[in-house]
């Protein structure tokens, strides 16, 4: 079941959720955290405004997750690379937040625009002190994030803030799917539909489950909660113009276009 | 004006907001962010559960913001200080909130708690590009935070997830302040009565106005928002029973209790 959060006339009203069916979307009463009715209406998806289909009440991702990426960071800034020895979660800003086929907005400033194609898990259920058994359990589904990074920023400043989380910086869509299984997918990044970067989606350091487990030893998984789980690879350097496509395989696309902020 | 955000009938049933007066809170329907009208229901404070003054769209926080706990924690670490150059702001997680009259849960593996007594900007308009004549007028008001800390972890670990963000760790509260002015003011910080801190509470590497202004260039400030303002001066290292006492003059106190985690 794929779960879409979309608006039908205009971005100044509510979003509601809607369950995917084929180039339609069948719209609910409710939300898929707290509990939906079907409704009698459907949308045709080229017809509705897609919204992000969730805003979290804690937006963690993983940051270095996946070796190559790693010593591809630690080569370009000339030192040695230093995996992570556990999984120890970070943090994105909702603020940040667009949706599928809403735009980057490149700062004035901003000098080097870079992309990360991620796997985000959706929280469905509230969980503390996972084992990794049942820790999927708490699972709603997945979706695509792109960690949209400025690297000059990400160097010179002590914290990510606008590295990281300038608005616009953090597209995630277009859908929930909560049949999608991660063991053999593959993360493609396309840049004007040439593809740029490829990675199995699965060959995290820590994967899902581990992830899980870690986390809620110490804190709470709330629903609507999202964990991005890193990125592989390198990025070319991004242009205003410029289209990147995340795809999942088994799981969609999630495009959004780069343009040049004022 | 102080807005208090409380329960009547136990920790299960949605918290209402209310209208300090002296000793009692006038209960209001809506909120201080989107509007809200008088109701004729008044509580004794000392009967109503006070819950945490808001959960944040995105929760920031300046970190070494004042020059005497840099310096501090530098010394402790055995390395030349380092003060922050700009006013990057960085992150807390709202899983960790509890509110003023709650236990901080000491975890079982926990060696090195230690207090952080902050002042709390909590934002009421939607901002950005805020110039310093201007910036003070997105803040609804102000609120009293404590940034408790595992040092042990927080030197370990690649990020501050558990050091900074297990469940409880981040007390706030008791209510908003819409009058107060942190010029003059001096956050005292005592455990079991006893003082064990005490600074200018305007002492501050990097003040309300720069903050704003700095991170509403690049993100946009939403109602609900909370910066914590970041803490001065060093801690003991707390135990299970200590009751700790956040005071920001002007403003109010902060009450949390310790205790031991199973």
């Amino acid at each position: 079941m794929r779960w879409m959060r979309y608006r039908t006339d205009g971005t100044g009203n509510p979003a509601h959720y809607g369950i995917v069916d084929g180039d339609r979307v069948q719209r609910v009463s409710g939300d898929p955290f707290t509990g939906y009715t079907m409704q009698d209406t459907w949308h045709a998806i080229a017809d509705v405004t897609i919204d992000v289909p969730v805003i979290p009440r804690t937006f963690y991702c993983a940051g270095l997750n996946y070796a190559a990426h790693a010593v591809e960071a630690a080569r370009k800034r000339g030192v040695e690379p230093n995996l992570p020895k556990q999984a120890d979660i970070g943090y994105r800003a909702n603020n940040a937040l667009i949706a599928h086929g809403e735009d980057v907005v490149i700062p004035p400033d901003a000098q080097k625009m870079q992309y990360e194609g991620e796997l985000v898990v959706v929280i469905g259920k509230q969980a503390k002190h996972l084992t990794p058994d049942t820790a999927l359990d708490c699972v709603l589904g997945y979706t695509i994030g792109n960690d949209v990074s400025e690297r000059v920023w990400q160097r010179s400043d002590r914290t990510l803030w606008r590295a990281k989380n300038t608005d616009t910086f953090k597209p995630m869509g277009p859908w929930i799917d909560t049949d999608f299984d991660p063991t053999h997918a593959t993360t493609t990044v396309s840049v004007n539909g040439q593809v740029s970067t490829t990675f199995a989606t699965n060959d995290m350091l820590f994967g899902v489950t581990t992830f899980l487990c870690a986390m809620s030893q110490y804190l709470t998984l709330w629903p609507g909660d999202v964990i991005w789980m890193g990125t592989d690879g390198s990025s070319p350097d991004l242009q205003a113009g410029d289209v990147v496509d995340v795809t999942i395989s088994g799981l969609g696309t999630l495009t959004n276009r780069f343009v040049q902020g004022e």
